[in-house]
């Protein structure tokens, strides 16, 4: 099964966090679980924050990509289109919050879990929450933006 | 110079961000500049958004690290303490929240620059913002929390 981020298009597909294209970053992979969204990521042992726990910029950028991807999916289905037509949505990420609830351990394998908020436009806001061993340990929430067609292009 | 970060004692330098025992990560050095703090940081071409641009998540880890650095040395200022003296500060992120304010680009020194807003028992709160050439990209605040001395032992 192809996960959301098989469906970014070329160009938009070498992201850290989730690009296929990017041989360094760490290429998440989300599905549709019912009317959430999971991705499970196993972190490396050099993922530290204090030995035995997972560093908390990690889970803000798990957070981070597995929203707009999310988001991505949810304004798919929105519309009753699948993710393999055009025009590609792609969401870049207005603001993110992370509640670091408790430490979470780096053995293992973590569980994504997010859920459509609000869809507003061209935004939409995603709750995201962070599992090991079944035990929450960050909730995040993520206010992410449809890409402009020039994203980036009058900015810089 | 030493930076805050050459303090942390040996057992909590292996943070991903900015422990200096952790050979993989970002190592991130920040000092004081007055009555702000301040990191320089230079992303790694692999370190893209789309590209041309640098990753939020980089940029949610850099001032998720740079502002816990900057609680501790805060704490040790408002104690009239150096920061080689024990026992030493060293802070958890509570929560993270950052606003992207525009694309940042991925060519070039980030310069990444913190304020203490406010310090209030073991707590201290760090409004931090990534500037790139001269040009604020991102602002994020940070709640800063003391590490318990038992971190993590009864969490798992």
């Amino acid at each position: 099964m192809k996960a959301f981020q098989d469906y970014y298009p070329e160009n938009l597909a070498h992201c850290y966090g989730c690009g296929s294209k990017n041989d360094h970053g760490h290429r998440i992979k989300t599905f549709w679980d019912g009317e959430e969204t999971v991705t499970h990521f196993t972190p490396e042992p050099f993922h530290t924050a204090i030995p035995g726990f997972t560093y908390g910029g990690l889970l803000a950028s798990l957070i981070d990509c597995h929203s707009t991807g999310t988001a991505a999916a949810a304004m798919y289905r929105q519309e009753g289109r699948e993710m393999d037509t055009l025009p590609a949505f792609r969401f870049v990420t207005g603001s993110l919050h992370v509640d670091y609830l408790k430490p979470t351990p780096i053995a293992g394998v973590l569980e994504i879990r997010g859920r459509v908020k609000e869809i507003k436009g061209r935004k939409v806001v995603i709750e995201t929450t962070v599992y090991a061993a079944g035990v929450a340990t960050a909730r995040g929430e993520v206010v992410a933006i449809q890409m402009p067609e020039n994203f980036g292009a009058a900015s810089v």
